[in-house]
């Protein structure tokens, strides 16, 4: 009998955080519910996971009991621009926004204190809504780095390369070399991943990105890239490529490959889709960006079926205009079943599974994140279900679908360190970034009344 | 000297509640705001509305510094089923979901209890959403009505009438007999305004129909009714009255006329919408719940554009999936951006006109709410202008149509009475009403269990 005793008590394994009696969604492949279940991570990894009864197997350093809250992976943001915060609710309903507005914006005040305190705020939006890791493209992206690496987020970080000037290189070479220094600097980094950012197929020439391409198989690093995304972009690489489709034009130069991450996919047709599956790249879905500025749907609904790799983005903040991909899943849902006239297309099972593996799939880090399974990186958060718009939850998957906000999410666990707890972030000083952002916006209204545009 | 010294004091006229130091939206014709405004409340009533030093002129009870957050008129949501959060997440996705799933599923569990239990919940989360008025079609409706008088409230409540067996009455004729006495009961209310509600063309006769116009004529009292919303109710009404539209059908057998209010009028042409302007009726837009069922997008901008009264709804919470208007926004905007081909299309400032003034219009309230307005009843929401997701703040109506969440609604206020300050409900117990809720769950599992539905 004391042997007995004696066991289950030295039979315990350490452990440094057990989050608990939760309703667990692990994403897995049979997609796995533990309606009270137990997660045990050590160091930055999932070592167990379970029904309530696994959290007695372990002595942890610190316990979580969610008491009954949802317990998933974190979501992925497979496509933004963090730092474009500091513009958000500016000139929305312009037209031709990007080129008559936004670019000459930009070409007056990206900046590193821009690109800093831009990024500070959207990490932060980000994080209070349920966002573990994403994949920016932008300027200065060593600044958005340091952000990055400071609020404990994962992220996958690209640095821009288009062919006219931009604040960090005077040409599409010099946005390479900038790049390269960046890839170099952060290669080895445990939650950073450096990348390329070619910003599209027409705005840059097919030399630049068969270079790019070259670059990013040799430093074995992605590249982020917006694709078939307008119309201008067609007619542009339609007059380039004798008449090739965007997604056919990048395959016939070679630059369509598993480093690939692609944003948008708008105008795709079924061959294009055909040879973005064998070209196995991955692709970001931005439903609300792409609907706000009507570009229209993108057949997200069978590139998912089709078994390519896609998972859900926002977007910049001029574009969608939060960083929250939980209050994107709602739309996602319905904009695809109006579009299929159909009111089971796209149910929430998918787009939860989305925003989680197929996030990780797109980024091509599946071994690693969107999913709770024993021996990937302990990237989870927890998700309220005592609060009004939740209550009740006869499915979990439609009541943070159809019901949930970014406001639902509670605690937030990265390479398992808790960044947040009960919506207080622990890694930054919150107010303190709002106040510099808010400090920020006399600088862009200063420059939008310089500029003589009428729409602030 | 002494005299200027004693005016200042003297001069100062009394109020019950300053609302000061906001970002004042009225809604009024000219869309007047106030950057830094004032809002001053007597009685059930706001008495002045003007910039910040209007704030020393009164002498209050009470002031509310809400520190450069918007005040703005509450939210108005104009057709919900608030019982029904007792089914939310319950067979999202089933086809032909209302005959085949859910008035099974009612005629099981409607009730005295279930109607109450769900109201509560329901008003809860409208509370936390901002909305201050709403209006509703369900049975039992004198137990909405105590919920809705409990909270603080306002409210249209529409007693069900409908052909078939229901919990509270045997056919249509019992059905306007008990919304007579509902009527009778309520009709003196502040804060609530009994109706009736024939549940729709199809699930009515004309003969009921036309008694239901009558009577609702000689009471004064509005009619909420669902309208042109399936191609079901296209079809029986067709074949009913020589091909008619729904529309149509209701103006020939004289119940079109300005006690109506309309809910989705998704398929509606020009000589619909023509009618439907004449007939001076209100009409509730559920874009939400509309395209979650695949039904299609109704013409709203247009029945805007052209001054048809139109407000903003979320349908019940089976259908949307939330009750929370500002959830809302997001998508009334950029579905019809989408649909329309044209990002300029449905600007954030129509979205808030709709759920405000629009909202008041419908239900032909537009005397008393909808707008901040000196004489107008005191129905007024802060929203939180810190939280990340809102920073920064070059548009109001940008940043609550496109960033804002419920979650960020801070305070309401209805008819002078505060019912919410910093997200705590003032008026009723939230933990006990959401754990009545909870518990409510197991008679909803152990119903669907015996139905024999797979779907839970």
């Amino acid at each position: 009998m004391s042997g007995v005793i004696a066991t289950s008590c030295w039979a315990k394994t350490t452990a440094d955080l057990v989050v608990t009696n939760g309703y667990v969604l692990t994403m897995d492949k049979d997609k796995t519910v533990y309606p009270h279940g137990t997660v045990v991570i050590k160091g930055n990894k999932i070592i167990a996971i379970g029904d309530k009864h696994l959290a007695e197997q372990y002595q942890a350093k610190q316990v979580m009991n969610v008491e009954g809250d949802i317990i998933m992976p974190g979501l992925i943001n497979t496509h933004t621009h963090v730092s474009m915060t500091v513009f958000r609710s500016l000139a929305d309903d312009v037209p031709d926004r990007l080129h008559r507005y936004i670019f000459p914006l930009e070409a007056k005040l990206v900046s590193r204190d821009m690109v800093r305190i831009g990024a500070n705020l959207g990490n932060v939006e980000m994080v209070k809504g349920g966002v573990t890791t994403y994949a920016d493209m932008y300027y200065f992206e060593d600044e958005v780095a340091k952000t990055v690496d400071k609020i404990g987020m994962r992220a996958v970080l690209g640095e821009s390369v288009i062919k006219f000037p931009v604040a960090d290189a005077k040409n599409a070479d010099e946005g390479i070399d900038y790049a390269m220094k960046f890839i170099n600097e952060y290669r080895d980094h445990p939650r950073i991943t450096p990348a390329f950012a070619p910003h599209a197929p027409y705005t840059n020439t097919t030399e630049t990105l068969q270079k790019v391409a070259r670059l990013s198989e040799q430093e074995n690093v992605p590249v982020l890239i917006h694709l078939a995304e307008t119309v201008r972009e067609q007619q542009v690489i339609a007059k380039r490529a004798n008449g090739l489709s965007p997604v056919q034009y990048m395959q016939s130069i070679g630059a369509l490959n598993s480093h690939v991450v692609a944003a948008h996919m708008i105008s795709v047709d079924n061959k294009d889709i055909e040879t973005a599956k064998q070209a196995d790249i991955g692709i970001a879905h931005n439903m609300s960006a792409n609907i706000k500025a009507a570009k229209g749907v993108s057949p997200a609904l069978k590139m998912y079926d089709d078994g390519l790799r896609i998972g859900l983005g926002t977007d910049g903040p001029m574009s969608g205009n939060t960083l929250s991909v939980i209050d994107e899943f709602n739309q996602v849902a319905k904009v695809h079943k109006l579009v299929n006239h159909d009111r089971a297309a796209m149910p929430p099972l998918k787009v939860i599974d989305m925003a989680t593996m197929g996030g990780a799939r797109a980024l091509h880090m599946e071994d690693k994140i969107g999913s709770l399974e024993e021996g990937k990186l302990a990237d989870i958060i927890v998700v309220d279900t005592k609060a009004p718009n939740m209550v009740p939850m006869y499915n979990p998957y439609s009541a943070l679908v159809y019901s949930a906000n970014s406001a639902n999410v509670k605690d937030s666990i990265v390479g398992g360190q808790i960044i947040m707890r009960n919506r207080v972030i622990l890694t930054v000083d919150e107010d303190q970034i709002r106040q510099e952002a808010v400090d920020y916006t006399q600088v862009v209204k200063d420059a939008v009344i310089q500029s003589g545009e009428k729409v602030l």
